[in-house]
């Protein structure tokens, strides 16, 4: 299996491992090591030249720590649970979900507590170590609990996203932003589940790093002003009606799919194209990629339309790495009302438009003998009042009865008659709606390291991306004699100067250096050899073809930074 | 105050705000908006350039929520406490340090809890807000608590410190570096400190961003190899002596302060020019910075020799925003002795030593007849026995007495003599030191701005760094015609393509534009006029000197790039 071959090399190359080892580990914890780290670092950097720098979004960074009345707001204290079950033999745990689709084979995703306890008793579903009698189903709130400060604890959480940090301060960032929509925001950071059983590696992490984005849009107004640039991508969708009837994912086109409602906007197929180009710039190919949409019953409740971005894997099959949803206006919702803050925003019509409404107008001069002290009382009631309730009254009763402080007045249609009002309205308040993908880090380096592992019957390797790779660039000597140790060094110190990682390897065989370098995916080494000290020139070995040129070294500074940026094709040298 | 202003600034326009605000806010916490964050980022990515390209560290990425074995074992369960008093009649919580610092002046800093309830009852301290009478003092744990997992739940803490991290990994660390010292790794991320009470703005976060560096040496090799490349720094120490006789901080030239002892080593001394130079690169300048070393009475329990590096402000007087210790090898022999792993490293010898080591020779001929039954018990004991015990009886009695078993077995020098062994040693077993350079992010960005802002007579502006301002280029049409604009976007959008952040403003008039961008730092404007629309050419601005060149469209791409990464001066266009 692929997966263990790779885990393998990530543990002993330094990619990732357990955390915590020397005290028995954690489960659902993981560390990058020296190599991992920069690979995260690097695929970052890429998602925030695709986000930040080319869509023109901005980041922010909220704390990972959030005090509970924000985190009752976005529905995470009551909804964010899984329904767990226990052994009454063993007291073992279980996801009662897990435990039937593994027993049955049933999809159960969303059902109800009670539902699932039904059908565990219904199909005699044990504990799978013991046999067991299992309880009834329980929802285990899956959020990291804390408190902040010392006097009067408030409670609060480790965030379950970065999301909810955008939502809380919408109002500043409207503010950047000069009261204006559409504007995205981006978030990249940890994000916690205190999962219940986590026993899948680094695809089921109690601490993982997410990149979201929540691009804020007026409700009305879900096109995409850059959709033609994608609308001939083609995208591998398994919609909800395709998983229902069991026809398997489909090949589209992004425009079809648009026009004929697959996908529910053109800006939510703009980020499923975004993603398929991002995900293939980092290495991941599109025959392993499909778009699943979220069926009527697992979606989650603040989305109308959401669609996982799946990768294939030998051991976990299709696992979601990226989620794409139009969230609506729920988050700056909720929000609103529990901060009692004003979350809309004031949208501007193309054109003023004039409306006309109707205005109560008393005659003053009957109004003040009719109501002596009682009249001002009796105007600023009225003021309030809907204008057709009064009309209905006069067309029914001929008159209006208006209860004031326990006291009842008649109005009559000689004291009271109506007035037009034409008004300008320059434009109206909307709460955004909120477009999301949100990308699952962990999950895409996992995807990346599987996807790159290339296994032939002379080498193994990992073809990562040249701009993702840790190591750009090896350097050997060819044999450990001091002129060629010494030129080596200094090239490597140049690289490194000049802001690309370089390593010095200088043990065992030339081969044994070059199969090493393969095996983390060093896309060029260097190499120093006895006709380096003749003319000054090295060879550039290309990872992928095996292919060597023979170029003088005050020149391969510009051109492996050509080459690793991807401005020069190796054959071009 | 300039720290009123900055904040001001800070806030209105996107760098820091405090988070939650439409839940009336939590203390000691901050966001960083869309202009912090990019800030934050580049500062970032300059600290990695210094150390992990150009140092040659890497860097890895552990979790931020820790099991409680691991931090009983770095001390934090134990010792990562502040002292704290009660008011009996308002119930108001405090630091007792900072109320006895408060009241009389007096540096209390690392006392014992009993001692400080001592000071405060001498000296009849009582509450600031109330007058009320104090409690004894206590010692409060700092960390965040929280529970990992469902069943048999563990405690977990939110990490107090992103260097247990490295420590716990050691062992995988020695073997990514072939099990060769020395070698550095480095983490950046979040830290956690429940303060007591935070109320200095972004000073006293509870959740922080550090970037440490782990550097693990030979305990008898704390010297450098670069060091002659900063020998001739100059370092504005403030030592603890100088601290004790009330002299003030003394500027000196580095390799002065290794020879004349002041800095215990040269590989700290490396860190402390490092850092010198770092902070200078991201424009905090020399003349308010100062190293002041740590008093014997406040070093931490760890550490052999610590330096602050501290920064001027207006605000808060001297703060602390870089650490700078010798941990020696208190972390790696306690998560050893906790562990039961073995965290040394073989060092070998530059030449293979030989020793001669003194053995036991028993007559067996003697030995069996005198001791039947007995001899293979004693002779056991004996080989487990120190050679000179046996010496030192043989030339004092005539004889060594061994107690087995509650029997008494005589040893005379018949039976027993003694020979030479020689041994070849290759090398030794040494668990490493650690030298730590600790970088508290958020302050160093807080100085940044600080001193950054620059008002004179006819403006105001930030003088950020080239290469960290947030926004890189401003573009700006001269009138807002259709023309000029289209162009504007597109120079714009072609800055983006190259990977630079650009940002158009058409709103105002050009005064209000270029001084919205100077408020926010960005370097460099460009301007499209009604030359361009002839010529094709537009100004570029310098911020900092108001000067403005013109230049052709095509060619302010690689201008300003170069501009930017410092390797053309606005001068020399």
């Amino acid at each position: 299996m692929t997966d263990n071959k790779i885990m393998n090399i990530a543990k002993k190359r330094g990619f990732l491992w357990s955390s915590f080892e020397i005290y028995s580990g954690s489960a659902g914890f993981f560390d990058y090591g020296p190599l991992g780290a920069i690979l995260k670092n690097n695929i970052i950097e890429k998602w925030r030249d695709c986000f930040i720098t080319r869509e023109g979004f901005y980041e922010i960074e909220s704390p990972t720590i959030m005090p509970e009345e924000a985190l009752k707001a976005s529905g995470h204290v009551d909804h964010f649970t899984d329904p767990m079950t226990e052994c009454k033999d063993c007291m073992e745990v279980y996801r009662a979900d897990h435990i039937i689709e593994g027993a049955i084979d049933k999809e159960v995703e969303g059902l109800e507590d009670q539902r699932l306890t039904e059908i565990l008793s219904e199909n005699q579903i044990r504990c799978p170590k013991c046999g067991g009698h299992l309880t009834h189903v329980w929802s285990y709130n899956l959020m990291f609990q804390t408190l902040i400060g010392t006097k009067g604890k408030k409670t609060g959480y480790m965030r379950p996203e970065t999301a909810q940090g955008i939502f809380i301060p919408f109002k500043r960032l409207l503010r950047f932003f000069r009261g204006k929509l559409p504007f995205g925001v981006v978030q990249i950071g940890k994000a916690y589940r205190n999962e219940i059983s986590p026993r899948q590696g680094v695809i089921r992490l109690r601490e993982f790093t997410q990149a979201e984005a929540e691009i804020f849009v007026a409700p009305s107004m879900k096109n995409h002003p850059k959709f033609a640039n994608f609308a001939d991508d083609t995208l591998r969708l398994f919609s909800a009606e395709n998983q229902l009837n069991k026809s398997g994912s489909k090949k589209t086109n992004a425009g079809k799919a648009v026009k004929d409602g697959t996908i529910s906007s053109e800006i939510l197929t703009y980020q499923l194209c975004l993603a398929a180009r991002f995900l293939n710039d980092i290495g991941i190919p599109s025959d392993v990629i499909r778009f699943r949409q979220h069926l009527p019953t697992e979606m989650a409740h603040y989305a109308i339309d959401c669609w996982d971005v799946e990768v294939e894997t030998d051991r976990f099959g299709w696992i979601e790495i990226i989620g794409i949803a139009d969230r609506t206006d729920f988050d700056l919702k909720s929000h609103s009302i529990h901060s009692k803050e004003d979350l809309s925003v004031f949208i501007e019509y193309d054109e003023p438009r004039s409306i006309t409404t109707l205005g109560v107008k008393p005659d003053m001069k009957k109004f003040g003998p009719s109501f002596k002290g009682a009249a001002p009382k009796i105007l600023a009631a009225i003021n309030d009042l809907d204008v057709s309730d009064i009309q209905t009254a006069f067309n029914k009763d001929g008159v209006f009865k208006l209860e004031l402080e326990g006291n009842f007045y008649e109005l009559s249609p000689d004291i009271i008659s109506f007035e037009k009002h034409e008004e300008i309205i320059r434009g109206e308040k909307v709460i955004p709606h909120v477009i999301e993908p949100s990308y699952g880090i962990d999950r895409i380096i996992y995807s990346v390291l599987l996807h790159s592992y290339i296994e032939n019957e002379d080498r193994t390797y990992l073809k990562l991306e040249k701009q993702i790779a840790p190591i750009g660039i090896s350097v050997f000597p060819l044999v450990n004699k001091d002129d060629l140790v010494e030129i080596a060094h200094s090239i490597r110190d140049e690289f490194r100067n000049q802001g690309i990682i370089a390593e010095y390897d200088g043990s065992g065989t030339i081969g044994r250096r070059y199969a090493r370098a393969d095996e983390i995916g060093v896309p060029f080494a260097v190499t120093v050899d006895h006709e380096t000290l003749e003319n000054q020139t090295v060879t550039i070995r290309n990872r992928d073809d095996l292919k060597q040129v023979r170029v003088p070294i005050k020149d391969i500074y510009s051109v492996l930074i050509n080459l690793i940026n991807g401005r020069l094709e190796f054959e071009n040298i």
